[in-house]
């Protein structure tokens, strides 16, 4: 059993920009000699998450169109009052959605199904820099 | 140190149908023989999830609700333009639930509180044969 | 690679009362003595949860009034009708955000984002007792 860890760079839009990561977190494991275990994924930040879905534009729009029902942007925060930043509502949606992902893998493959990829979702209402943690740890 | 993976195989009726599967879980952890560690329940589909819930009739009828408000059935959703589906708010449902809980577990038994049980929830539109990935690791 | 097992106790207020635990879990993975890996924090309860968020009154208000909005208190559920409880609300709010947290650390330390702590949300009606399990693992 072992443990390591890696990264994943990022540039995003934000405003809910989605960024299918699935293939960059398939090579980390290959990367790894991991055969079996779990792989986390987290984002070291209060403004981004990281789910699964069937990437397919109509998903994505669905989904985003969700989150903006849930906790619109434009609306009052009081963050905003704090710093006269405008991402209150990317805070929000981040807490609720928290930032870390874990799937199991197997003979260096992850349990994912056909129609099932990973996303990273960026709520911040600017481009931003992103460094994704991806940890393995297994046998 | 070691890991091990199993599956629990599932027969749902599908829309947002509910089973408890704690039993099933603490069974797989005795069968692994690992005494302290971590279970990763991950379901390998984009319309169902795993949470924790006092699993009475009353709480899984609060939370079906609370899911029909968050992400109604039968609204518009952009996903069913692509593939002619009726799914749409399965997918977002799970998209926001994420696919996968983890519980710790000391000396085999999981560290659930007494009023806690863990559930898998088919969002889908129809009866689904599933088959969850459960793996098992510590030592 | 071992793991650990540790508790952190908490006393809360109830009703979305909101505990920042960053340097309890960063003093637990300390005592373990183990490097890298990832630390589980688990709340054996159906009616509390764990994330992180930028931790500033803002984002925490904000928070709590996305959480009201969602599932308010006050309203009437099923829940209620077993036990004569009046905290249904806070059954399905624990059961949507799930009863966990996973986070990696490196070298000793969390990889949390500079604007980015632990927190602990009680959702229950009164005042409790809360004992989180934390298990760390790794090498």
């Amino acid at each position: 059993m072992t443990v390591k860890t890696f990264s994943i760079p990022l540039n995003t839009k934000g405003n809910a920009d989605i960024a299918e990561i699935t293939h960059d977190v398939a090579q980390v494991i290959g990367k790894s000699g991991i055969q079996d275990g779990i792989v986390t994924i987290f984002t070291p930040s209060s403004t981004s998450t990281l789910t699964t879905i069937e990437y397919e534009a109509g998903c994505l729009s669905d989904l985003r169109r969700l989150l903006d029902q849930i906790a619109p942007a434009g609306k009052d925060y009081a963050h905003h009052a704090r710093w006269g930043d405008d991402n209150g509502h990317s805070h929000v949606r981040a807490a609720l959605l928290k930032p870390f992902l874990t799937v199991p893998f197997v003979k260096g493959s992850m349990t994912l199904g056909t129609w099932q990829q990973i996303i990273f979702i960026d709520f911040d209402t600017r481009p931003r820099r992103r460094e994704l943690v991806v940890q393995v740890m297994g046998e």
